[in-house]
């Protein structure tokens, strides 16, 4: 089944490959990888929440901000990979960052969101490595950023 | 001499490799590079130490939980590699990342537990690219987590 | 143009490759990719500044900042490549580490002073994906640490 159509059948759509908020662009391929920018929560134009984790943001918003970069993410490897998510050979690496409050352990659980999300839509090549950390504070006051790295 | 040799000279001895806390994998191959994921400090089922440094974990701690990072990042390395550390032909990039003081700015100290193992296991081939940062929190309130990428 | 006459233009110069701080090298080469260490802005033996964003340093001092940090990323990756920028064929990724008051959420502003400089050196081939994250603290309470990965 292809990853747009388990995509549907999870009530999830794809969003318009979000801009870069600055000087630098969406993807780039090197060799085999595609690197894509640390992304943000944005749905449409604003994000999808905003504040630390777990004050502001509980941790049920936190992981679907996660998924939410996630979807971001592989909105900009499809429009580089001529719109088909099915060259996605394996998913490497996930970076997460946590827009974390001073006590909060549990990046783990909100990076969750990002890596089910891979591995419900891509199976065993979904499966990746990662790195999930707690910061002070992440641009536009989000609290998840994602970056991705992809063979294809 | 061997990689493992060498480690039983310093008298340290090669973890299980640890079991990620959450939904992603140890490590991923990508061409002759192999993604090890943020470890953390862990010695059997519990962390070396919890806490930030330089006040809950002084810099010796410090960096005896970056060097357990390391060994545990090539316990993981080893299973992937058939059991054979000799086959790393190079250490790549470390990302050190320390749970630190707001006063605290002595992060590559810290990662040196981490880069001096790496060069003593493996020579001239352990020398690596680094990035060392200092966060508010970590996983689990680990004092440090490390990430690898070495060549295979 | 070469890169070092745009340099010039700009009445930019490179700085001599800084020494790692500690126990690490300044730029590893794995296949056709060049990973050059996480940079602090040093301009000579010392920083060209320390302190948080906004306050201590405001985006001016920021921005600046993060273009040494590129400055000296770039003089590491011309010592590694046989003395020639011009073999830099593409800016693959750069990591921005912003050391951040708690409330200050335009680390993207600051980070294109390291991405901009990328793009006006390298034109297209300058155009980098992107994590940029704040921090509590950085090694030497530097106000910036850029990484890059370049394509040679």
């Amino acid at each position: 089944m292809s990853v747009e159509s388990i995509l549907g059948q999870m009530g999830l759509t794809l969003p318009e490959p979000p801009q870069p908020v600055a000087a630098y662009v969406p993807s780039v391929r090197t060799g085999n990888l595609l690197i894509v920018s640390g992304q943000l929560p944005f749905a449409g134009k604003s994000l999808l929440a905003k504040g630390k984790v777990p004050t502001a943001i509980d941790m049920e918003q936190a992981r679907a901000a996660a998924e939410q970069c996630v979807l971001n993410g592989l909105a900009i490897a499809k429009a580089e990979l001529d719109g088909d998510l099915n060259r996605i050979k394996r998913v490497v690496r996930l970076g997460v960052f946590v827009q974390s409050e001073d006590s909060f352990h549990d990046q783990p659980q909100v990076a969750n969101g990002a890596s089910e999300l891979m591995q419900r839509l891509f199976g065993e090549a979904g499966r990746h490595a990662r790195a999930a950390i707690g910061v002070t504070v992440l641009p536009l006051d989000a609290p998840v950023e994602v970056e991705l790295v992809v063979e294809a």
